[in-house]
């Protein structure tokens, strides 16, 4: 995985062996290579450490191409050859201890290049603009407005009152209204030895032209990859995107509509208020999702969903209908 | 319609020929007319320029006064006498163009007189406050809230931190806790020949005397008229009020409850958390919403209803005790 | 119930007779006594004024240590011998009154002694900090953050762009994403004379060591006690969670959850996205709720349990498939 300098500082690459050694393993390897990255186990490269939580069966998806990859004891009979094994009691934190000795967010007062703020730009008393930022023709920055270092703001948007973003790059003409949040980490979290802990994000958020972006909304950025709002997307206020999610154009998302991690949703696609998508679905392009919805599945292109668990409307409404008729109070014989 | 000049700047009146050039349509007009304004169809008085989206029965409505409509070539015959058609392929955007060509938003750091900041009040250090607002005897604005220009505050009001305020109006005694975004504009799309275009809102909002705002809540100004919240209306965190709402007095809303556009709510309503209310819906006074109801359709005054769709809360709950008894597992003879 | 003097004023002690005179009320006391404080009414002691709503039942549960107790005529008769009752017609709206008479909520800018900054924190340009505040080794408080007077942060801990916090105690090692606001007056609404009235809230925020709170994200105050987030919890963004609200270790809550006042969590519970759970209940350690569950009773340790009102997940999905089946087309008889 490629990680975007302009918002993580490298320490890398580093030995495994100085690697494992920094985070507290004592791990003795046959062998030692470089390591320059981390990754997804199904994208790793190379130079890239990955994870596998699960079973050996798990362990047999891991890219081949892998450099090393953390595996508990049972699971490391599966993975592939040529992928140098580490066996640890918690898989995805090592891999978080790593990837943490490898990289670093820049923090919002990170140091560096001044800001290219155009000279057509105006920015507010008060806003905030990080080192390395840059700022497009005719974009307005509010009071109150935290833009984090290396941040890129197209021509002509408009990022209103309080927002704060970071790890993004936003195109031209994009409206992001008071309060938003865009780029901070996403929810992950993992069991380490000592409980519950956070899982760093090393993604970005990558925001196309025309887009505009509800007030108090938040917008995570990816883990690996990159969290994605297509061209002209119109997402209302109070809206949860998560890390990695891919939305495609023109899509309408009404007000606590949420879409939960690695998430795809097509062009075109239709939400209704409180809209909830659960991890891992794909949106076919074209779908309306009636207000409320729950959505655990895919939803084919072009088909109308609603209910929690969500199922086609007309069956919706058929099974709403009948409850209805079955419970009605029965009317006296006259 | 009349425009807030407080809130909006005016470029207008402009001949229907002008504006229309401006806009880029290349439309033969028999005549022309002065317009000075932009208004819903059913409320367009003789300046101004209205909208119809649908077929000649919807046209059939414009207000007779209306100066001038735009309407599909389809719809066209369905106009009231003396309303001047403007035939397009997408009136709603038409409209939008010409109203941004009669009207802009004063943007956070527009110009204009110093704000008028009563002796008594206090503004925080790193508080903005727009040019032209005033802030009233003893109220506080705390650090980081930013203040529009022409907001009017009131005697006693206590602003939040990181509060952004714009386009609105705010009583006496009213408090509006941290993070609240008010006044921003509304959610509304319609069809451009690009794609999705923002359609802009060129109202305000009015907060009455007494009304308390929960952190994080978002208030949108509205889109022709105003978004209104009467008087001791008391709002729980993280709640959304769409544009054009109007709001009664003594009214409860309860954590993530969302209002849909145009909607109206009477006096003393209490609403459960994680309510939701369709778009033009009537909700009568003094009714209750079991918490996570979904309500598609008005609802009398003084009843309680629940669930998703909403129904009274009686049948709400007959329904899920039947359901339960006719699924529960059969107890094995003895 | 003991008030925090870093973040409340006293006024007081002061004698009963005095105090009600302040409120207006004309009530003709047999004898006089010292007020200290306010208190819930089954937690209060001698020097402490409290209040019962309900009926003569109600008020026989009030502490019999308490020092006196707004009620009304009605449920007087009810009063522990010794509590001295001081009769009203709104008890709630009363107590309001007089503790508003004791004490007073700092407000951000309340004046005080310098913040107590560690030599290695760094606070940005543009952030906020409130007299008599702490920062400690190695924090960071992003700009536009802002810090009320006497709130304590611990080590290591990050503060986000935005973020306001306000009569609260946050550990070490904890992350607030931006947007966040923490240690507001939590939704507590009384009837008045003049309409509805908030009930003000005299606790605070605990925030325990570990503990990663989501973008935009609400947590309220306490009311008579303080709201706690145990070790370790991780909160996604935009989450709720209301006053008095006790949280422990370990608990995931995913985006849209809500808490309301007062309920329990206990350690390892796992919350899905838009979870809302109602009002005085408990969720028994190890718990998991399902993506939109809706729960109002506790629920026990170690269970699974979905849906709106929620129940144990089996049965939530046997009513599922049932109500499906019972609804499915009937296929045609070739």
């Amino acid at each position: 995985m490629l990680i975007d300098q302009r918002f993580y500082d490298l320490k890398g690459p580093q030995s495994l062996r100085t690697l494992l050694r920094t985070c507290g393993f004592e791990s003795e390897l046959a062998a030692d290579i470089e390591i320059s990255g981390v990754a997804a186990s199904d994208s790793a490269g190379p130079g890239d450490l990955c994870f596998v939580e699960g079973a050996a069966s798990q362990a047999e998806k891991v890219n081949s191409e892998a450099g090393a990859c953390f595996v508990t004891d049972k699971a490391q009979s599966g993975l592939p050859d040529g992928v140098m094994a580490i066996v640890v009691s918690h898989p995805r934190y090592a891999h978080k201890l790593v990837s943490e000795a490898l990289f670093s967010l820049k923090d919002w007062m990170a140091p560096g290049p001044d800001p290219a703020i155009h000279e057509t730009a105006r920015v507010a008393p008060g806003a905030f603009i990080g080192a390395g930022a840059a700022i497009g023709a005719d974009a307005q920055i509010a009071p109150g407005a935290v833009i984090g270092p290396g941040v890129q703001i197209g021509a002509r948007t408009k990022i209103g009152a309080n927002v704060s973003i970071r790890c993004a790059l936003i195109g031209n003409d994009v409206v992001v209204h008071s309060g938003a949040s865009i780029g901070e980490a996403g929810f992950g979290v993992t069991l380490g030895p000592d409980g519950a802990e956070d899982v760093p994000q090393w993604g970005r958020v990558i925001i196309q032209d025309h887009v505009t972006i509800g007030a108090n909304s938040c917008i995570d950025r990816g883990a690996f990859s990159d969290t994605i709002i297509g061209e002209r997307t119109k997402i209302d206020n109070l809206v949860q995107i998560a890390h990695n999610v891919v939305i495609g154009r023109n899509v309408m998302m009404a007000s606590f509509t949420g879409i939960s991690g690695t998430s795809e949703v097509g062009d075109g696609v239709v939400m209704g208020g409180r809209v909830g998508i659960a991890d891992h679905v794909t949106i076919g392009a074209g779908a309306q999702l009636a207000a409320s919805a729950g959505i655990f599945r895919d939803i084919p292109a072009g088909e109308t969903w609603g209910g929690v668990p969500a199922k086609p409307l007309r069956q919706y409404l058929r099974e709403i209908a009948w409850i209805q008729k079955q419970t009605a109070p029965k009317k006296k014989p006259k």
